[in-house]
């Protein structure tokens, strides 16, 4: 036998990393430990098995063919040794052993390794409120807590359910009580908007706006003070400050951390983001590797050091561990951090950083919105799919890109191609004359994403002044607030109706194509808000006004299509 | 009035150029010139609308908020002026104006410019042979010519129809007669396959199969000799080596040529590829613009000339044109070669180079193919995949990717980013990284583009030795031209039934994961053909065999995902 390898985590990052180093080395000895007795499973799958997408949680430990991945299968398929139920309770770097304790039996084990590593991943934040630890409050940590909520679901113990925590988790599992199984559904967010930090403000919002249609009711600015318990001690209440949600089951998705004590333990070099890592994965003890959610890795945009716990990041780190455990030089460079996530019938992807974050981190950050359809305008199934693009006004690089679509696989196909372009320090022009494939079925012409740089480009060139969608919804909501703007609307008459009678005198009808003809109709001594279905035509009227010298305008970028997926109080219901 | 522009050319690059420069420079005098009445159109919209998928011939002439993109609408919306109905005859460079001629009153002008864009698109090849003039037979070059193509199939005049040429616009045709209409349709293509030189031959087999399937009957490597006439002179058979069709009408889609007629008249330089650009577009006159399928482009990948006549990057170049003219030095360095088209249930989709063309560009090329899950395999809609990736063996370049999937954006969403990547001179190690959303309704945790540059670098490092699809299939349908093979199917025994039966002793089965305990049963003395689904477990298996010392294996790259779509004359019907 070759040399001994040892790798501690059976999800993800491990058996890949076990997998490919044992197809490189084939006369290695890899063994894997973990503490539970189902490993190597699909844990981003958790939310559609529950909801009963996915029958049968042993289809999350399948392989395509059909093989479960057992202890029998790593060791018959992949030659790999597995040691379920085996917590491994300190690494001896000096004698480079592993110390184990079987979980049920008690029995301990010394297990020695020339290689060692680290997958040890992340576990939930539980929040240090009264009630956390009560029967009937879940986290998503593992496949158990997935079958144990899904045979509450079947019993058909739930009538209501509460999510805490707005992040892709915690949503997910929103939809999967809410859609199949009509669970009333809360979900509240501690931050004022669900995915902070991911995406911004309004990307949030048409998320929420559209779980709420399909009943899901999300509080933001809520976190949870309490869980309360009924008389056999189950979890019945959620208290937040403002409300009290009765409940049969409360999700806890408040977000995870690395698991790094054993790491510490033995000495390595671990940060609050997780164990510190070179490029090639290794630790700051050379013969021990590290990958997955118990790592820190770099944000290719920032530079910086994050967290990206990621099931698709620990697959790939997983591969750079085990070329490196036999030699072959792989390197890991970072993130740049994208997401792709289902909503009922719409989708939400986002790559790279998001406008306030960008700020956050230093740069002279903007960004712009706009509402292109996902194929030709034509094509029956084509659907608007407003897109952000956020971008460095100074160097003109893109740093993020989030779209909100319908639910196929149209965001995804701009969001991959975004962030290939962004972790290689791509700009505005490459992302407008970046080759998409057209046909009208799939795309338009000049596709979404070039679209949106477009407008990118205008913004950055100083030849689009926008008004920001929040401050103009601020005005319509409260007219005594900036009395100043009057909206010139360029859409159809048979559109603006609802508008005209609600905002009276504020609101001007002009439709797009008579602009140039009756530009002298309009006033010139109040803010003009031009809005379109989309911000296209808007910039095209201001560009127009200005020529005639009328330059008291303001675009409102993304137009209707935008607005009218708010959710805003004061918004025509239709 | 500022600056006269003259822009020749009245769908996709001239009115892109046109509005996209007036918005810039508002004061500029911009003037297209168009010998049609209708422009502007979304002429890759031409088959659906032939369809009926798209009712209306004024849907594709139609914006997004539903004006009509006539005179009228350029006039008063964008202030640029349309002259339709308006050839233009010469171009007289020193002093600078376009002699026209009106196409029906025959009046003659004069059009003074300060800069002009030649934006004349491409024509479509009529084949020299008999026939090719009759009623009945049409290119799809105009509107005029899809709206009288739809009228006949309305009329119910058309039965049978005969498609020549077997791209995309072609396959496209064939569709759109074969689906909504019931139309008997055959498609013949001169070459041995269709899409020459756009994808691979398994790829465009793949196609084929799916077509046929639909009822479109593909005849490869067989040109049309002549077309005869009924007795009424109108087309009413398609005459090749091999057979007679009969047929009620025949579309001639066998390619395009850069319309360049004016510009060599004028004395510009232009190759046989197309007018003669820089990098901002300009012809050898620097007050002469040109863009679209008119012009010769560079290939990114080859740094050679090439012609791409596809309507995305017309819009694309026109922009740039519009940039260059109001002084903004925009470039447009090159094109990657990226396409994607529905067949009936099915997309393929291809950027860069195929292997055949790399390798006639000289490339030290090879390509893996892998057959992976478009989405998580637990998840009800997923599907396979295939895909290939063409690289360079030297470099590790990735110089081209196919692929081929369900009627939906996942193959979009794949060729995007490799698109993308591409441009970027990505290698093997890139794609293997590339950080694509994740999330099991859309896509795997390592997503079938990392998947496929897995298996690219496994091929270009020379662990995976794999015998090519054509040679394992030739060898199965004539068992006497290599005595040698024995194929190792791995599959589970469910599956294996037909092959045994078939090739009885020539197909062992040794399902996957007993391979490590059961080794010692296989011929020592034979080339093994390890087949699976996808081509992963083969290599896997391949690896191990290697490893105990039984070193006659190959794999078949793709396994049975690939070679099942092919078509193949002795696979099972079911």
């Amino acid at each position: 036998m070759g040399k001994k390898i040892v790798i501690i985590g059976g999800v993800a990052a491990g058996p890949k990393a076990a997998c490919h180093c044992k197809r490189l080395i084939p006369d290695a000895e890899v063994t894997i430990l973990d503490q539970d007795n189902l490993i190597s499973y699909g844990g981003c799958g958790i939310p559609y098995f529950v909801s009963g997408d996915v029958n049968d949680e042993e289809e999350l430990r399948k392989t395509s063919y059909h093989l479960t991945r057992d202890e029998g299968y790593f060791q018959n398929a992949k030659g790999v040794t597995v040691r379920t139920r085996t917590r491994a309770l300190a690494i001896d770097r000096q004698k480079k052993c592993v110390e184990v304790e079987h979980v049920e039996t008690g029995a301990k084990d010394s297990i020695p390794y020339d290689n060692l590593v680290i997958a040890t991943g992340s576990q939930p934040f539980v929040l240090p409120i009264p009630g956390a630890d009560l029967d009937g409050v879940y986290t998503i940590s593992d496949l158990h807590k997935a079958i144990a909520i899904k045979k509450r679901l079947a019993m058909g113990e739930v009538g209501k359910a509460v999510v805490i925590g707005g992040g892709a988790i915690g949503l997910e599992m929103a939809e999967s009580f809410a859609d199949l199984w009509g669970v009333e559904t809360s979900l509240i967010e501690f931050m004022p908007q669900i995915f902070p930090r991911i995406v911004d403000s309004y990307f949030a919002a048409m998320v929420q706006n559209h779980m709420k249609k399909h009943g899901v009711n999300i509080y933001t600015g809520e976190g949870a003070l309490a869980i309360e318990a009924d008389a056999n001690g189950k979890a019945c209440k959620v208290v937040t400050p403002k409300r009290t949600l009765e409940t049969d089951l409360v999700v806890m998705a408040a977000g995870v951390r690395p698991r790094t004590q054993l790491a510490k333990d033995a000495g390595l070099l671990v940060s609050p983001l997780g164990i510190v890592v070179n490029n090639r994965l290794q630790t700051s003890d050379p013969n021990i590797y590290a990958a997955g959610d118990c790592i820190e890795t770099t944000n290719l945009i920032t530079g910086k050091k994050f967290f990206a716990p990621m099931g698709s990041l620990a697959n790939r780190e997983g591969r750079v561990v085990g070329d490196n455990l036999a030699g072959i030089p792989s390197t890991f460079n970072g993130v740049v951090g994208s997401f792709v996530m289902k909503a009922f019938e719409c989708c939400i992807g986002a790559t790279g950083l998001c406008l306030e974050g960008a700020k956050a981190e230093g740069f002279d950050a903007a960004a712009s919105i706009s509402a292109p359809s996902d194929r030709a305008h034509f094509f029956p199934t084509q659907a608007v799919m407003p897109i952000q693009m956020v971008f460095d006004r100074k160097s003109r690089r893109v740093l993020g890109v989030q779209a909100f679509g319908a639910m196929n696989d149209a965001v995804l196909a701009r969001i991959n191609a975004a962030a290939a372009l962004i972790s290689k320090k791509a700009t505005i022009e490459d992302f407008s004359l970046l080759e998409m494939a057209y046909a009208p079925p799939f795309s338009t012409a000049i596709d979404a994403l070039n679209a949106a740089a477009n407008v990118a480009d205008n913004i950055a060139s100083g030849r689009q002044r926008s008004v920001s969608i929040k401050d103009f919804t601020n005005w319509a909501a409260d007219m005594s607030s900036q009395p100043d703007w009057v909206a010139l609307d360029l859409r159809h008459p048979n559109d603006v109706g609802y508008f005209v009678e609600k905002f009276e005198k504020k609101w001007l009808p002009l439709v797009y194509n008579e602009v140039r003809q009756r530009y002298s109709e309009l006033p010139t001594d109040r803010t003009l808000i031009i809005i379109c279905d989309a911000g296209t035509r808007s910039y095209e009227i201001q560009v127009f006004l200005d020529s005639v010298g009328l330059k008291n305008s303001f675009v409102l970028e993304g137009g209707f299509n935008v607005i009218s997926r708010l959710g805003l109080e004061w918004w025509p219901k239709k």
